[in-house]
C-alpha cells in the first residue's frame, strides 16, 4: 500500500470520534422523521449541464467524473453534486408524476467541492437536508414551520447553541426598490461581502449609488431582533414598496410561529442574503456559539423555481435547510468538544476460559442479542485480565463471566464499579446509561 | 433544468420504495452493531496507486476524479474507490497506533465502478461491509464468527431466503499441489469460470493438464455439503497435502461452530473461489433463492495480506464480508417484490380546520413528537375530505381533527378502519403495528 495519509479536505475519524458523529445523525433522522420526512438517497452524480445551470459561482468547485480507460469519443460528461438542492429538484421534476404534494424529504449524504481545504471548509463533506415541495403553490406556513424545525433539531444535538438567523429576499429587493436601486442582484451581491469587506468596503463597492442610498441600506444591514420588532425599526428607515411590505409580513410570521423556542435559537436578521441565486422569499442562516468563525453552520431558504422545467407546465416551489454535518462535527471532533466513552457498541463482552468453552460464550451472546443488548465473544482465551484489558480499552462497560471458578455459575463484571455480581443469562439487564455511548460535550 | 432522466446504471428510488431500503439498512445496522462492531465512515476518494495496487482486474472500472478547472499540472490523481475494503485496510494501516485490536468496524456508503450496467450490476452502488482485524494473529474463530454474522443478519432482512456457501482458498491450494499442478492461480482462474464456460470449457482451458488431474479438479467443484460430510467425500479423492487438511479444518470448524443455523442457510460449496486476489483462507459467497441468476448478494473472506505496510513491521490479518445492498433491492423493488404500505414516515396528520387553528395544530404536534409520535400538520385548512386523502395517498394511518364541530373535542380517524374515537393529546397512542412502516414481501 502505496499512501496511507490522510487527504486535505476529506476528513476522517477516529472510531470513538466516529461513534459521536453516528450519534449525532441518529438524532438528526429522528428528528425529520418525527417531522415527518420521507428519507431519500440519490447518486452522487449529475450530468455536468445540470450542475452548472444551478451553480452560479461553483463551476470551478465542481468534481468531474472519467473512467479510467475512457472510451474515445466516451464524453458522459458527470459530476459529483456540490449539494443537494440541485439533485433533489432534479428528481422532484422527473418524478413529479409518482409523488405526492407537498413532498417532504430529509437527504443525509456527502456533497464533492474541489474547493481549497481550510477550517469548516471540505472537498468531501456530509450534508443534512430537509425540504418541502408543493405542486403549483406552497403556503408561506412551511417556511415558518421549517425555521421551527431547523431550531429544534438542532437544539436535540449536543453541540453549542445554535442561532438561526432569518430574513427575507422580497424585503431585501423592496426596500432597495423602494429607494431606487435598479441592480438589485448586484447590490445584494456587494452587501454580502459585508463581514469581509467592511462598511468601507462596501460604500467603496457602492460608490456609484447617492450616500444617502448606501447609508440606509447600510442601516437595514444592522437591523437584528428576536421578534418582530424587526419591523418597526424598518419602518422608520422611512423606505416603502409593496414588496418590502410582503417580505417583512413573511418574516414576521416566520418569527410569530416560532415563538415557543427557547429566547436566541431564532432572531430577524437582515443582513442575511445568502448567496445562491435560487432563493426568492424567506433565507436561513444559522451560527454555532463560540464558532461563529467557521461561518454559516446551516441554511437555506425558499426556492420557488428552482424546479423549472423545458416545456413550461407545473410549478414546484419549495423551501428546504442544509445542516453542516462535517462543518459542525468538523471544528468540535479535533477540539474534543464532544467525546465519548467508547469507541465500541458492544455492551457486554463474554470472556472465554478455554477454547472448548466458546460454543457456550456464542451461546450467551446469542441470547443476549435476541434482548437487544450487544454483545462479542472475547477473541481468545487469555487471562482474564487480558480480555478485562481489551474491554476497558474500547470503553465496553460490561464483562460477562461463565464457570470461571468450575462451578458454572454466571457473573458480570461492572467495569466502572470493578465490583462482579451473579448473573441469569435470560434476565440480567445493562444499566439504562450503559445501553449505548454517551456524549460529551466540554 | 436540462436534463431530467434517469441514469443508467446509478439507480434511484420512489419515496415507498426509499423507505423499505431504510427499513433494510436500519436491520443491518441494528444486526451489525448487535454483534459490536463500530460504525466507520469513510471518504469517497483514495490516490489512484493506492486503487491500482490491489484492483487485480478493476483498473478498467475506476472513476477517476478531476476539477472541472484544474490548474496546470494539478495532478492529484484521485479515484472514487471500487469497494469499502480497500479503504478500510488504508485506514488500518494509517492509523494502527490508535485502534484496537481485534477492531470491529462496520461500514455502509456506496462505492463506484465504470462498468457496463446490466440487472445486478451499477455504476453506483451501497455495500454494507463488517471487517474483524487484528493484529499479528487473528484466531480462524473470527471465520467461523463471521459465517454466523453474514448468515443471521441476511435472516433479520424481509428478503428472500440467502445461502451462504463457504470454501477455504488453502482447501483448494492444498488439494491442487497434492496434484501436483503448480500454477494454482491460473488454475484457479480458470475454474471460478465453470458456471460461465461450462465443464467442457473448463476441459478445454486446462488441456495442459493430464485428464486424470482435471477430472479431480472438477469432482472437487461438485462437493457441496450442509455439514462437515464434505471432508469424507475429499478424502475419497485420495488426495492428500498439508494445506489441503489444515483448509478442511478450517472450513470444517466454519460449518461445526454454525450449527445452531437453520438448514440450508450455511453450505461448505467447495467450487466457490472469489475472484480477488487478496483472499488466503475462508471464502464466503451467498446466493439469493429465485435470484440465482444475478450472481453473488454477498461475498468475503480472510485476508491474511491485505493491510501491508511500506517498511514491512506489524501485519493485520482480517475476515470480513460484504453485502450487496443495491444488488438485493435492485432486483427486490422493480419486481415489487418488497413493498411498503407508506411513501412517509408519518404516523398523525393533524387536520387544520382554519388559518387561526394552525398554532393550536403546532402545539398538538409537538406534544405527539415529544412522545415519540411522527407528526406534520396539514399544509392548508381544505375540506376535511381533501386533508384525509393526501394521508390516505401518504399511508399516514391517522388524522387527528380538533374542534371538528366546534366544540373543542378531540378525536382521531383511523384511516384502516375509517372510524373516529375522541382522544387525549397527552396519553394516545397509535396501534403498535402502526407506529413505522411495515415492509410485505411477496
Amino acid at each position: 500500500m502505496a499512501k496511507v495519509a490522510p487527504l486535505s479536505g476529506f476528513p476522517e475519524w477516529l472510531p470513538e470520534q466516529q461513534l459521536v458523529l453516528d450519534e449525532v445523525l441518529r438524532r438528526v433522522r429522528q428528528s425529520f422523521e418525527l417531522h415527518g420526512f420521507a428519507p431519500l438517497h440519490l447518486r452522487s452524480v449529475e450530468p455536468l449541464d445540470t450542475l452548472l445551470s444551478k451553480g452560479a459561482d461553483t463551476d470551478k468547485e465542481i468534481y468531474v467524473l472519467r473512467r479510467l480507460h475512457a472510451d474515445e469519443g466516451d464524453t458522459a460528461d458527470l459530476g459529483l453534486h456540490f449539494d443537494l438542492t440541485v439533485p433533489f429538484a432534479r428528481y422532484v421534476a422527473q418524478h413529479q408524476g409518482a409523488l405526492t404534494f407537498p413532498y417532504r424529504r430529509y437527504q443525509i449524504q456527502p456533497a464533492w467541492r474541489g474547493e481549497r481545504p481550510q477550517e469548516g471548509r471540505y472537498r468531501e463533506f456530509l450534508q443534512a437536508d430537509v425540504d418541502i415541495v408543493g405542486r403549483d403553490t406552497l403556503p408561506v406556513a412551511h417556511d415558518v414551520e421549517m425555521a421551527g424545525i431547523l431550531a429544534e433539531t438542532l437544539m436535540a444535538l449536543p453541540i453549542p447553541p445554535v442561532t438561526v438567523m432569518a430574513n427575507n429576499r422580497k424585503l431585501i429587493e423592496g426596500f432597495y426598490r423602494g429607494l431606487g436601486v435598479e441592480d438589485v442582484a448586484g447590490t445584494l451581491r456587494v452587501v454580502d461581502k459585508l463581514p469581509k469587506v467592511g462598511v468601507d468596503g462596501v460604500k467603496k463597492l457602492l460608490a456609484h449609488l447617492p450616500d444617502g442610498v448606501v447609508a440606509r441600506i447600510l442601516d437595514l444591514c444592522t437591523i437584528a431582533t428576536p421578534d418582530t420588532s424587526f419591523v418597526a425599526r424598518v419602518r422608520a428607515l422611512g423606505v416603502s414598496h409593496p414588496l418590502l411590505d410582503q417580505g417583512m409580513d413573511e418574516l414576521a410570521q416566520v418569527l410569530d410561529g416560532n415563538a415557543h423556542l427557547p429566547p436566541g435559537r431564532l432572531v430577524a436578521a437582515l443582513h442575511i442574503a445568502r448567496g445562491l441565486d435560487y432563493y426568492t422569499g424567506t433565507v436561513y442562516e444559522g451560527v454555532m456559539e463560540g464558532f461563529e468563525h467557521v461561518g454559516a453552520v446551516c441554511s437555506g431558504g425558499r426556492y420557488d423555481d428552482l424546479v423549472d422545467q423545458a416545456g413550461g407546465g407545473a410549478k414546484f416551489p419549495g423551501v428546504g435547510v442544509s445542516i453542516g454535518i462535517t462543518r459542525i462535527l468538523g471544528v468540535l471532533l479535533p477540539k474534543g468538544a464532544l467525546t465519548t466513552d467508547r469507541s465500541s457498541p458492544t455492551c457486554v463482552l463474554v470472556a472465554l476460559n478455554s477454547e472448548e468453552h466458546r460454543p457456550a460464550a456464542h451461546t450467551l451472546a446469542r441470547q443476549l442479542r435476541a434482548r437487544g443488548i450487544a454483545a462479542e465473544v472475547a477473541s481468545a482465551p487469555q487471562k482474564y485480565g487480558k480480555q478485562i484489558r481489551y474491554a476497558e480499552r474500547k470503553g465496553i462497560p460490561y464483562v460477562w463471566l461463565h464457570d470461571a471458578q468450575g462451578d458454572g455459575r454466571h457473573e458480570v463484571r461492572d467495569l466502572r464499579t470493578s465490583t462482579q455480581a451473579d448473573a441469569d443469562p435470560q434476565t440480567w439487564e445493562p444499566a439504562p446509561d450503559r445501553v449505548r455511548a454517551h456524549i460529551r460535550a466540554t
